[in-house]
């Protein structure tokens, strides 16, 4: 059957996560409905990231496979009919050779985290940004990132649940911004890496947050990544300012 | 009685826009009622824009006579508490002269009108951003946009029901640029004037979105304005992509 790439874009507070689950509405569950509206299912579809519920995608990816042949451009506007009026939005579409996995093909994830520091409360984005009411220090932020930046054993950032054979992975990059949006200035926190773990982003900014605060001096950080205990995180900050925006392939199915 | 400034950020997908309307939720009978809370009202305060339903807001600036002293920053606070869970924050707050207007002292208004140009539904931005499905040509809206910058007759993108008494403004500025946002590529419009008619942001808008889309040339914006005739006008574009960013005084009252 031919194979197809989706890029996904959806508002992660209007579901309970990626990953299909009986009773709940889930990503992957109202994009398996729509394919049903177009080919007789069941069908099955993988994506790179299973993102947690809450979490937001600008460009997560899945694969689908169908029995006929599809246009791409065809294939996204029959489903972005499907899934309305649900906020999930197939991007872009493209068909790709049998062996390519939307997750086992990825060389690369890439995760925003925005942070609103602000004592007001946030009136257009909430749900949508972290808000913090106290002044961050990007200089501690930094710092303290530049100790996880690398190979590690990042059992202190992994979830309990966390099903990866190993919590040994490689961390490209964490850059820390101050950037203008159209609502307001923020803090973004963008993270590389080939993969994660569970709640990996999400305990690595609530640890960088409580640096930024002056809570926790920037060493420390380095201390509880050696400590391999998740005792030694901290807090885990919440999904909603949480966003998968790119996934890397070797050669970008999207053209 | 003392008299303060407030500055105010809303969604306004939540209220009928900003004037108090009896039966209806708006941001004047919102904020009036969070002052009740606080000293015995009837409150009646004023803004330098009343803002129609479904229009955003990032820096509207309304005014309140209090009977008490307060200090700004426990003036906000106390309101915010009031305020929840609206869509309506209270960012400063600033004790001014008694002689000082919300609306009469300002001396210029600032507009953001947000587009996004692209095939796929917004999952994200739906109702905070105006979804084209088309390319957008920036080049001929600017060549458009240049025709309305200056003192005119506005008659053309004016509201039937505007009680300004004249039609003749001064639009200082219209700027428009491709601009990365955390979701996304967008266009944004940006509007600055001393003040503006009734609907005529969303009448230019919508005017330039035509010249943009390539069915209307740049020099029909031209004719538009000289005809002083409400046909000639564009579509006016929807509420919902429409943000009153900043309002300008001879001295900030904010500091």
């Amino acid at each position: 059957m031919p194979r197809y790439a989706l890029k996904v874009e959806y508002d992660g507070a209007r579901f309970a996560g990626w990953q299909r689950q009986t009773g709940l509405s889930t990503v992957q569950g109202a994009i398996e409905a729509a394919l049903a509206r177009l080919e007789p299912g069941p069908h099955s579809i993988a994506a790179a990231g299973r993102t947690d519920s809450g979490v937001h995608a600008l460009g997560q990816v899945a694969q689908c496979d169908l029995p006929r042949d599809w246009d791409p451009a065809r294939l996204c506007a029959a489903l972005n009919h499907h899934l309305r009026p649900l906020p999930v939005a197939i991007l872009a579409g493209a068909r790709v050779q049998g062996d390519w996995h939307a997750r086992f093909s990825a060389t690369a994830r890439h995760y925003l985290y925005r942070i609103a520091s602000r004592r007001a409360p946030l009136a257009l984005e909430a749900g949508r940004t972290w808000q913090r009411r106290h002044d961050l220090d990007l200089a501690a932020m930094r710092a303290g990132a530049a100790h996880l930046v690398g190979h590690h054993d990042f059992t202190t950032f992994r979830a309990a649940l966390c099903q990866a054979k190993s919590p040994v992975k490689t961390l490209d990059r964490i850059d820390i911004a101050e950037v203008e949006t159209p609502t307001g200035p923020e803090i973004h926190l963008a993270f590389a890496a080939r993969s994660f773990l569970h709640n990996q982003v999400r305990s690595l900014v609530g640890t960088l947050e409580r640096v930024g605060a002056g809570a926790w001096p920037p060493d420390r950080v380095r201390d509880a990544l050696a400590a391999r205990d998740r005792t030694a995180c901290g807090p885990v900050a919440p999904a909603h300012g949480l966003y998968l925006t790119t996934v890397t392939y070797p050669e970008t199915p999207f053209g």
